[in-house]
Parts: C-alpha cells; structure tokens; sequence
C-alpha cells in the first residue's frame, strides 16, 4: 500500500527562508497566520491528509462511484468520514473570507495545504475543489443576495459546486454551446441541455449541489458573446435558505475512466431546471474565467502533489528492494543484493522527480503569493505586477506541471520494475490519475495557446517583460557570488534561450499565426524550465545563507544544493532543444494535407 | 469504438525500396517469399488483423481473464475464434523451420506481419510471441528429442510456451533466484519453487502450455552461474507425444494489472513437477537469452504497434472532430468549426508519433533483415557483422520503441481531450497496454546498462563502430545531392553528438562505472534518435528515387518527404541535451545519502 507523508519542513523553508511570506504580514489574512500559526496549520493539514485522507486513496480506486436507479450516485463508502473531518477542520473556507463563513486565510496557506490533500487523495479532493472555484465565481461575479444565499454553505462544506461548460459537440471552443436558457419572468431562468464530463456533478456528500452552467440565452448572439453563467442548485433554497424543492437537474450516468475513480463524473441533464443569472447576460465566459483560472492553478498542483507522492513512495521502494550490485562495488555485503537506490539510473529518476517537485512546489507558492498580493494589496501598482504574473504562470503552473506531473508518476512506477504494473502497489493508480490533470480545464495544448496566443502580447508584453527582467536581474545581481555562479549561469543560458524564441515569436508570428500555434507547447516547456529554475536559484540562494548561519536545517539545506545543481545539469539542458524546435516553424508541420495522414 | 488498418504500403516500401529486400533471394527461404509472395502475406496478415483480431481488443480488455476454484483460467471468450484462425493462418510457426512444422520464412516477413498483430490486440498477440520465443529456445539449446517432441505442435499452435524467470525478491537479479531442481535419478528433475508475472502461465487457448523455467540445481554454484533451464510442460507428453499426466504445477492467482487484460499474467507454483533439462546444466542464462533476445525485439515491436494504431486513431478523430477555427482563417466556413487537424499544436503530436513510427517500422525490419543475415547467410564475415548489428540494436529497439510508443498513445489520447480519459474510445487502453512494454523482459533501464556495459565495448566495439562508419559513410556519399543535404546535415550533426558520447564514456566510464549508469538511459536515446534518422536518410533518398522514376507511388514519397524533415527538424534536435546530460557524469545524481531522499 501507498504511503505519503506531507513536506511540510520544504513548504515551511519556501515560504519563510525563499518567498520571505513574513514581509507580507501587512495583507488582510497574513497576520492571522504568523510564522508559529503557519507552521500549526500545515502540521494540522499533514495530519489530516496522512492519517485520515490518504488512507481513502486506493480503496476509492478500487470501489469507485456508483450510479443508482433513481439518479442518485454513492461515492467510496471510506470518503464519508474523510470528508465529515475535512469540513470540521475548516479546510474548505480556509481562504474564504470571514464575512462569508470562512477563515479569511491568505491564499498561498490555502495552496501549501491543497498540495497535501491532493497528494493524499486526488480524486478526493476535487469535491471541495470544485467548491472552492465555485465560491470564487459566485464571490466574484454574484449579486450580494446570491454571495450570502451561497458561499456560507459552500465554505462549511454544506453544499459542494460543480462546473458546467462540457457539451457532446462542444470542448474547448465554447462557441457551440448549445443549452438553452429561457427567462422565467420572475428573474429566473428555465435551463435545458446537456453537460458532459462534469465532475462531482451528483454524489451523497453533500446536502446541495451548485452547479454553474454555462447557457445561451434565448435570441443571444452566436458565438462566446452569446453565453451566460447559471447558478442551478440541485435543491431550490427554501424561504429560510435550506435545500428545498428538487430541482429539474439529474445525473443521467457516470463515465468509466481511466483513473480517479472516486470522483463522479456525471452526464448532467437539465431538463428546464431553474437557473439564477450569475454576473451578466452574455458575460458569461468572463464569469467563469474567474472559477477557471483558480481551477487551473489547482489543477496544476494536482499535478505536482501525484507526482510528488508518487516519488515518495518510489523512493521507499529503491531504499528497501535487493536487486543487483552497485557498479562501485557491494554497499550492503551482507546483503544478498544492494538496495536498487544505489543505481545510477534508479537514481536518475527519483533525482529528476525531487528536482522538479520542489522547484514546482517553490512556483506554486510563489504564484499564490502572487494571488494574494493582487488580490489584497492596497498598492495599485503592486497589485498590478502581481496579477500580472499571476495571469502568466497561470498556464505554465497547468501545462508544465501536469504534463511533468504525469511524467514523473509514469518514472516513478518504472522504479517499481513488474510490481508498478500490477494494481496493489498503488502506482498504477498515480499514474491514471494524474492523465486526467493534462486534459480538464483546457487540455494543454489550450494552455500553451494561451501563453502565447494571448498572455505574451498582453498590454504589450508587460508580464512576460517584467518576468525576463525579474530572472536577468537575479542573475546579475549573483554574478560576484561565485558559490551561486554554476547555478546563474545554466539560468542565464536558459533566460536567453526563452528571450531568442519569444523574439522569434514576435518576429515570426504576427504575419503568419500558425507559427504561434506550432511554437507554443514547446515555448511553454521553454517557459517552464525557466521559471523552474529561477526557483531553483533563488531556493540555493536562500539555503547558502541558512547554512552560513548555521543552525539545525543543515541537511535540508545541503540537499537543496545537491538538488539544485541536479537541476541544472540535467534538466535545463532541454532549454536548447526547445529553442531549436520553435524555430523551426510551422511549414512542415503544416505540409501535409489532412487526406494524406 | 478504436479501429485499425495495416499499413502495408509502408511496409512495403521499406522492405523493396529501402531495405533491397529482393537482393536477399539467396538467403534461405527469401526464395519461398518474394515480392510478389511477400506482397500476398502482408495482404493476408492485414485482413486477419484488421477483421477478426482487432475486433477483439477492447472486449478483451473489458472481460479480462478469470481463474477459477481448480485454478484452471479462462481467456475472453471473443479471443477463441480468432486463435482458431490465427492458427489455421499457420502465423505461429511463419519463420519455424519447415523441418518442425513451420513454413522457414525469413524472420522479417515474421516481423513485418508481427506489428500488425500487435496494433490489434496486444494481449493476444502474446500468446503466440511468448510461444515463438521458447520455439526458438528449444531450437537453439534443445536435444532433437526435444525439439521434435515440442516445436511442432508450438508452431501449430495446438500447445503455447511461456517463460519462468521473475521470483518475488527477484526480478533484475536473477542470481537471487531459489526455484530448485532436483535430479529424478530417471533424466529429469523435480522443479520446486514460485515464479510470478507469468504472462500466458494458464490460460484455455491450448492443449498443453509449455513452461521454460530457471531454476537452481541442488548444488550448483550460487549467483547467475548456477542457474539452470527445464522445460515443464503442463501436460507430460505420453508416449504417442500427446498431452498425458498433469504436471506438479498450477496457477495460484492471475494478478489485477494497469493493462493487458486479455493476458493472464500467472503466479505460478511449482510442487515438485517434472522437468527436463534444456541446454546445459547451469548454462540456464545463456539459453533464456536466445528467447530474451527475441523476445526484447517483439516487445520493441508492441510499443511502435500500439504508438500505430494509437496514431491512427487519433488521426481520424482528429479529422472530424468540429471544434475552433484554424489560426489561418476558417479551413471549412460551411461547418460551424473545423476540424481540430488544422491546429499545428494537434499536427504536432499527429507528426511527432508519424515520423517516429515510419522510422521505427524501418529500424525493426532493418534490424529483422539482420537476423536473417546472422542466421541463414552462408557468408561468415557476412554473418558476423549482421550478428553484431542485430545485438547492438536490440536494447535500442526494445528501449527507445516501448518508451516513444508509450508517449505517443499518451499524445494520441491527448488529442482526444476529454474523450481520450474515459475507456470508451479506448485511448485508454492503448495508453495502459502500452505501459508494461517498457517493463518487462527487462525493464528499459537494464536495456540502458545492456547497451552501454555490454554492447558497447563488445569485441573491442566492432558492433558500434561499424554502425558509426555506415552512418558516416551514407552521410558522406549524399553530400554532393543537395535535395539530401537538410536530412543528412542534421543526421551527421546526431552523428557526431552520439560519437561524442561515446567518446566521453570511453575516457570517464571505465575508472568511474557510476558514469556509464549515469550515462546509460540518455545514451541509449540517443543512440535511437541517431538510428532513426539514419532510416529517415534512407527512406528519403529512395522516396526521392522513386519520385525521379514516376509511377503511382508520389503520394507515399511525398508524405515520405515531409514528414522526414519534421524528424529532422522537431526531433533530432533532442541529440544535443541527451550529450549535455551526458557529459555532468554521475557525480551530483550519486551525491545524496539514501536516507536523505
């Protein structure tokens, strides 16, 4: 069986000795959560995920969602008492504010602990999820009536939210959404169609279900400027706010999937269920961009937090397995064979994992510091930087880390040999589990675009320019520190190279867009490994002068300057081939016509 | 539901226009299967695989297998007709001598067809795989007792082969293995012990299931040096040869795996049952390997077969699935959206599995032609080089080709979005049977450590500079063809990459073997990067010949053009980081404890 046991000393040495969270202490919410609280919350949060969630994780696979006669769906029957623990924790309104029945907590809390509860369980975690991106949109774009009506129940785990945007005919391009909104003449609307792929759409969790629903109102315009976001519970509040009357909403079956089987993924038909209009007719892409873009974060970290466990466990295995002996002769000789930690290449994966989990885990905290600071900054200018490159490592922290994500699962079940393949490890769960997180909430492809198609030239290229000039000036600023120079420079190359193909870009992409279309999942790699290793140098940075204080984090520092260095010997080097790739363009890709494939 | 075509056209170029497989004639048996002949049993092996194996692919997937309370295990019940059929087809014993019952057809009509079993159903196309590999066992190491008394009822089909290998502390290591042999004092010896993942271990296909099993002589040396292999059938033959008494072993369990349903993967007991030995008394090693070895090329063989049908899949939704506008303008304004093929993100995953599986067909039948050579040319010098070639691309066949097809059913499903998660299309499936392939007969990372501390240094490395100077020298005699120059530029500059990393392991692996394990995994891809796209060079030049001649092929070696600059373009540039990575050697991957991870 799978263990897990949370980072929390690695999320604590980001934080405080990396990011410098104490600087922010002056944001609402910060000063709740003093370095001691902090440091309380996390161990609470790594109890919680270790003891209680975890264990739910491979007998959720096993037992999966069950779809009933009469609509009803039943999650694992362990999810239950998991899940009446994660609402009494408070963990689902850890970052909700006050006012409306959460903890009013900064942000990058609620992200360091999501990375615990969804290494525990992924599939788990997507309900208060998908809550969490609901109260978002509803805070967001919601009416006062509709924040009061809804987000207290949210944040207590009362009631869950789901997202509604999947149609048969309709993916990634919105426009041809065909449910149908009618207007009521009581201010409510009649919504009909069906959604598709929509997680946690029915389940026995909670007492009420909100779905948002994207619709096309009644003589709307074609297209996305034609589409509104709905609030359709799957009970009506009655006059004192609790669940009422069923609404004309049902589940009309459950998908078979691949992986994260204890997450419901449901047929949704509306069969003229009442809808409330959540922000403006015909905004309603904006609307659930809001929940979208939170979601997107989310799912990237879904990404590092399987690949993190994933690691962790393929870890335990190379220390206790006996295969073979090491090349520089026998290290346990008393053994039969040596642990197959002491091999090269077992090595080669479960460094390239480390190295990769714990600049993700830095980028990840780094961008929720970001969220925060935009979000609650009095600094108008300071809240624009923020935004900025949150908007940015928005689709690099989805692309990057759940295309790694998986990866890493799929290298760390290889440690496994046979027993990978076979179900009772655990690590075949890992790695169909973290398939999905490359695909929902716009598939990769849909994030690379994104980065280039439309972050990139973004107010002139202000995000993108202050990040280049972030990193560079990072590296400038280390040039004379000749311990931090081996790790400068491999940045510095890798900065370049992303500097040569965004220039290519501008060069090369305006009169022809194809050529933006067939740069843009490599740029987006190329945008990564940058990124990534800017973490990288600032975590070395910050764990040279911990370890010139000396002090009790010796080992976790000296580990970081191993990591680090792993980083950019065997990682950065892909900076180049990414380059040389873009630069090629989009001619031969397009060459061929579709007939001849 | 997933559907298949053979491609035979393609085959069919690079066996007559590539490969000058008609200048073989002479070998044995090329004479029974010329052209025209040749031409016939691709046609048929299509037919076969495309209407009655491929049908049978997710069904099988979705009943699995079943062991029951005797222990006896049923296959999915669609397979019994398609067995029938496939024997009838005399496939099984295609390249067994005639002498056993086969119709001694050259190996690489045995590969060709091979693929296209595969890419319709994996799991089913193992049966007769593990079957020809102990076939070739038996024939290489086994009395004419023995062979008489097993091959020809193996290349009938009427009994199946499996291989015993994997204990449960014992997997790499086979030095660690425990299964004992004790002589009967009448010639044969009492086989005691537990093998696991037995692939085909039990199963209702056939009358008797032929068991290759290492074992332990009492009394043999301990290590690999004492190990033995026997042959246990199932059922011992009677005196007549048929199936007579039950043997002392059974199947104690089936295991639950990611994938490969329709294959009972076996716990395996042996109670003291009857065995004989095949080879030599503790050569055991030695004889596994000649079914290793053909084993390792039939599961390169599944990853490009699955990576090819999974292309094609993706191929065709691709075409018609309606979502976005081209970057370009509208590509069909009478629809309400195009079809996703004019997106260049989703061109480059269709181009990226294109280039690598054309390659890849050519790199196996390449290396097919080889063991025909080694094994049936009356040449010496002839036979050798074929035999050094064919030993130095099997770690590169069996790495390279199971890690790409893996990625590239992941980048198949990819294509299909959300679609692509759930089993329904079975992207799901190709992406789960796809796994084991880069596992089992031994794990891609001990094909790795084959590759660079074995083959590499061979006979002073006759293999490898012989391939060196083939590419060099096809390289230097297109130099003055300047429609060759963009392929052989790029191909000469992986050249000197790879000869540049294999320089650096001749001066720092030998003192240091930590750096050749370092080394190992980024070598052997790089090895194929520079193999591939010396069949790239290869098929471009004769589709540039054919193009010169006229005639109906244009459209095959245009697409042939195209899509052999993308490999040079978009995959080769890969060369340069594999030798980045190379060159930090092994110090920084080994520089943690073990009990710092």
């Amino acid at each position: 069986m799978p263990t897990y046991r949370a980072p929390v000393a690695d999320t604590l040495f980001v934080l405080n000795d990396v990011l410098g969270y104490a600087r922010h202490a002056n944001l609402p919410g910060f000063s709740d959560a003093g370095p001691d609280v902090l440091e309380a919350i996390l161990g609470e949060a790594a109890r919680l995920a270790e003891e209680v969630v975890q264990p739910t994780n491979r007998i959720g696979d096993i037992e999966g969602c069950a779809r009933h006669g009469d609509g009803s769906v039943t999650t694992p029957a362990a999810f239950k008492d998991a899940w009446r623990q994660y609402r009494e924790g408070g963990w689902l309104g850890l970052a909700v504010p006050a006012d409306f029945g959460g903890q009013g907590l900064p942000y990058t809390v609620h992200s360091a602990v999501g990375e615990y509860f969804s290494s525990a369980n992924m599939a788990f975690t997507m309900y208060p999820g998908l809550t969490q991106g609901a109260i978002a949109a509803i805070l967001a774009h919601g009416s006062d009536e509709q924040k009061k009506a809804y987000v207290p129940k949210m944040a207590e785990g009362a009631w869950t939210g789901t997202m509604n945007l999947t149609e048969p005919h309709c993916g990634t391009d919105l426009g041809l959404l065909r449910t149908r909104a009618v207007p009521a003449g009581d201010g409510t609307y009649r919504i009909s169609g069906q959604k598709i792929f929509i997680s946690a759409g029915e389940h026995d969790l909670s007492e009420n279900i909100v779905h948002l629903v994207l619709a096309r109102i009644e003589g709307a315009p074609e297209g996305v400027k034609g589409i509104s976001l709905f609030i359709v519970p799957k009970f009506l509040p009655d006059a004192s706010g609790d669940p009422g009357a069923r609404n004309a909403v049902s589940c009309g079956s459950i998908e078979e999937k691949m992986g994260i089987h204890g997450n419901a993924t449901c047929v949704m038909n509306y069969d003229g269920a009442t809808g409330w209009l959540l922000g403006e007719a015909n905004g309603g892409l904006k609307a659930m961009f809001v929940m979208m873009n939170e979601a997107r974060l989310g799912v990237g970290m879904q990404g590092l937090a399987v690949g993190e466990v994933a690691y962790q466990n393929a870890v335990a295995y190379a220390r206790e397995r006996l295969q073979g002996r090491s090349l520089s002769g026998p290290k346990e000789p008393d053994k039969k064979a040596d642990p197959i930690i002491v091999h090269p290449d077992i090595r080669r994966g479960l460094m390239t994992m480390r190295a990769f989990n714990e600049a993700g885990r830095a980028l990840v905290l780094w961008t929720a510091l970001q969220s925060d600071v935009a979000h609650r900054s009095g600094d108008d200018k300071e809240r624009q930087a923020a935004d900025d490159l949150l908007g940015l490592m928005t689709p690099v922290i989805k692309g990057v880390l759940t295309d790694k994500g998986f990866e890493h699962a799929v290298m760390a079940q290889q440690v496994f040999g046979g027993h990978g393949y076979i179900e009772e490890h655990g690590m075949s769960q890992f790695v169909r589990d973290a398939r999905i997180a490359m695909i929902y909430e716009g598939a990769n492809g849909i994030q690379a675009l994104d980065l280039v198609g439309r972050k990139l030239a973004l107010n002139g290229g202000r995000a993108v320019q202050a990040f280049f000039k972030e990193v560079g000036e990072f590296c400038e600023a280390n040039r004379a520190d000749e311990k931090m120079v081996p790790f400068t420079k491999v940045l510095k190359k890798g900065l370049n190279d992303l500097q040569a193909a965004t220039m290519w870009l501008l060069q090369n992409a305006m009169q022809k867009p194809d050529n933006a279309g067939a740069a843009s999942t490599d740029y987006l790699h190329l945008f990564g490994l940058v990124a990534l290793g800017y973490m990288w140098g600032r975590m070395v940075k910050a764990a040279q002068q911990k370890l010139g204080e000396g002090g009790d984090a010796a080992q976790l520092c000296e580990a970081k300057l191993v990591t680090g260095r792993y980083f950019m010997e065997r990682v950065m080097p892909e900076t180049a081939a990414h380059l040389a790739r873009i630069s090629t363009g989009a001619d031969t890709m397009m060459a061929l016509p579709a007939e001849a494939f």
